[in-house]
């Protein structure tokens, strides 16, 4: 593909986004609906001006690795550590309810194989971590308490589905699993995410020490963005998704986070604060391109509307998929509200709904009419819930408890 | 290519590139120098780590093109059109005489066919403008006499090397040469750079006012991104290349940049201040992986070193190389200083003088041989022009005339 076209592609996604984005935020609707909306126009659905091709997959990952750096940066980890077991809970809660709900409905309601069940539980499994994190951020409640369970769950979730994934493929291609693998993985894992931080924390008094005395400009950008990258890709080398690699770096650098044992590092206080203004921009630029990427990959013409198989199934999952992530909640003790306002966040499936999609469309587990519904599910979930919990939150947000963080700007 | 190869690349490229530099300015080399040598070390010719795909070609050229933005932004329209004439005079001199002396060696020394002659002395005229300009800026000299002279002569040197590269193509593939094409061009490009500078201008208090009435974040960076990537993509879709539509957008948003017929328009005096901290940390991601690219390109396991041939006649060539260059400023007034400093820089040949060659290559023009050649010529007169510039600059400096600039910060 020549340079121009992607040119003007970036220049479109960029510029569509943002006015999408500008003008939902006026309509008091979560700029990232504008955002998603703006994919769906430019692809396949609508213009099809634009096909998702793989240096717009590499930017846009580039751009939800370092949207996840930059709310682990914001991340309080004493916080995120006393919403821990909650966050487990929840996320185990939102992972194997709408496992056990889909493969049931479909199994036993539609005669579905077990395969095929197995594949449509997983789907709905997902939670997407980028949605559920710019939804709150837009509401400013990423600090809240509810904010910290839904982040801990989400990560959780993330892993939970990365193994499920690998599991299933292997079922898929096999026939069987080996628990050899998954233990492997799940090992690899645990330690990285025990190490990753101690390490991105060892290395900063290293990096401040070089931005004192650097020669020439623009060390923080690069040094940064560079061990975002090598996180990421470490990440994904042990058998976790990229964006992990990302959280695990700005929790690493952010400003609450101390090295276990009571180990202190000198740390400028205003490190941090520099990092965030000349990480800005950078990510400003590469983040509206993932959530227009997810709209581009939402290619709705694969529906067929008029049939009524496609409107039973997705209707009856879509049901399933928003019940089970609002059931999760409910096993944890917080006030109503709480447990509402986190079932709601869980819902998006964004991405991980679709990567799971792509994978039953691929192997041909999925068939053509149930992909069409999965498509479906995925995108009600992602596009309805931010318009929902904005909805709530403007309705019984002060039932809430407090930490009512503004908006972050600049 | 997967995801985490491609991370971890853009990491290595950025930190090396960065660790060079750095050491390269303790050594007071310039730190592009560094950069190069970063490309040529991952590259083929040594490690083999990296090598250059579509994606990091994307990257780099994105790099490249916010370069040009950056220089553009930061050019005093008036002093580049004082220095106007002598310009145009320098850069048709820098391009005929390397055209000629190259041609007349190749033709009557080597006795080389006439279409053979004419590739080698097209792939002599170039002159890499982000090499120019970046050797220019790290001494602090780009808003100089001697700088803006040569900013402006590299600038029409580059359309006269698209054009001369067009029309050698023609001539390669068809045996002949329409004037009409060219002249077609020729029109198309000054229509283009007479009118993009205006048009940006003149979205510019729109931009202004979008700014103030934001409801997100983030807004600089997004639109001028954009507005960037579009006038790069327009300039290519004309005939121009990309780099200069990035420069054409700069030159329109600078502080010193005033209609045509003394059109004034309200502009925030801190806009352009504004907009130059927000770029900053992007162009300072991208820009590096520009130079890294052009040492990733230079492959000089293509060299068989042994052969006589390739040594007298890339010395050969390499002298005919840089005396084009520095004969070329003689032609105008200017003080013996002046027109050495330059000639000089003039002489990097950089990523232009790789087109022409890899056309030369693929169109099965050059042998192998004269490729090699040609190889060792680009990579002399790059790695070896900021060393030269820079001693020249520590012995004679101060004989030329005043307006040091200091080194740009940030």
């Amino acid at each position: 593909m020549e340079t121009h076209i992607i040119l003007f592609e970036i220049a479109a996604i960029l510029l569509l986004a943002r006015l999408l984005a500008e003008i939902a935020s006026r309509l008091r609707i979560p700029p990232i609906f504008g955002e998603l909306c703006a994919g769906i126009l430019l692809g396949p659905t609508v213009l099809g001006w634009i096909t998702p091709h793989d240096t717009l997959k590499l930017l846009a990952e580039i751009g939800i690795i370092l949207l996840l750096f930059e709310v682990g940066l914001e991340t309080d980890i004493e916080r995120l550590a006393r919403a821990g077991h909650h966050a487990v809970i929840v996320a185990l809660g939102g992972f194997i309810l709408p496992f056990v709900i889909g493969y049931a409905v479909c199994h036993y309601l539609f005669n579905m194989s077990v395969l095929l069940s197995l594949f449509i539980g997983g789907t709905l499994t997902a939670t997407s971590i980028g949605f559920t994190v710019r939804i709150l951020a837009d509401l400013g409640r990423h600090q809240s308490r509810e904010g910290q369970i839904v982040l801990g769950a989400a990560v959780i979730d993330d892993l939970l589905g990365i193994f499920l994934l690998a599991i299933l493929y292997e079922f898929a291609v096999s026939g069987n699993v080996s628990l050899y693998n998954s233990g492997k993985i799940i090992l690899f894992v645990t330690v990285f995410f025990m190490m990753a931080p101690i390490i991105a924390k060892l290395l900063l008094p290293l990096i401040q020490h070089f931005h004192r005395q650097r020669h020439i400009p623009g060390l923080i950008p690069i040094v940064l963005v560079s061990l975002v990258m090598i996180f990421a890709a470490l990440a994904h080398t042990i058998g976790a998704p990229h964006i992990l690699g990302g959280f695990a770096a700005g929790i690493a650098l952010s400003r609450r986070f101390f090295l276990p044992f009571g180990v202190s590092l000198h740390s400028d206080p205003d490190f941090t604060h520099h990092v965030q203004n000349q990480m800005r921009p950078v990510i400003q630029i590469f983040t509206p391109i993932f959530f227009v990427m997810v709209g581009l990959s939402l290619d709705l013409r694969h529906v067929d509307w008029s049939s009524a198989f496609i409107w039973v199934f997705s209707l009856t999952l879509t049901v399933a998929a928003i019940l089970g992530k609002l059931l999760g909640p409910w096993l944890v003790r917080e006030t109503i509200p709480t447990r509402i306002a986190i079932g709601m966040a869980m819902v998006p499936r964004g991405e991980v709904g679709l990567i799971f999609a792509e994978l039953g469309r691929t192997t041909e587990i999925f068939t053509p009419a149930v992909y069409a519904g999965m498509i479906i599910v995925i995108t009600y979930t992602t596009l309805a819930a931010p318009l929902w919990i904005k909805l709530f939150y403007a309705r019984y947000g002060h039932l809430l408890p407090g930490n009512n963080a503004p908006p972050s700007s600049g």
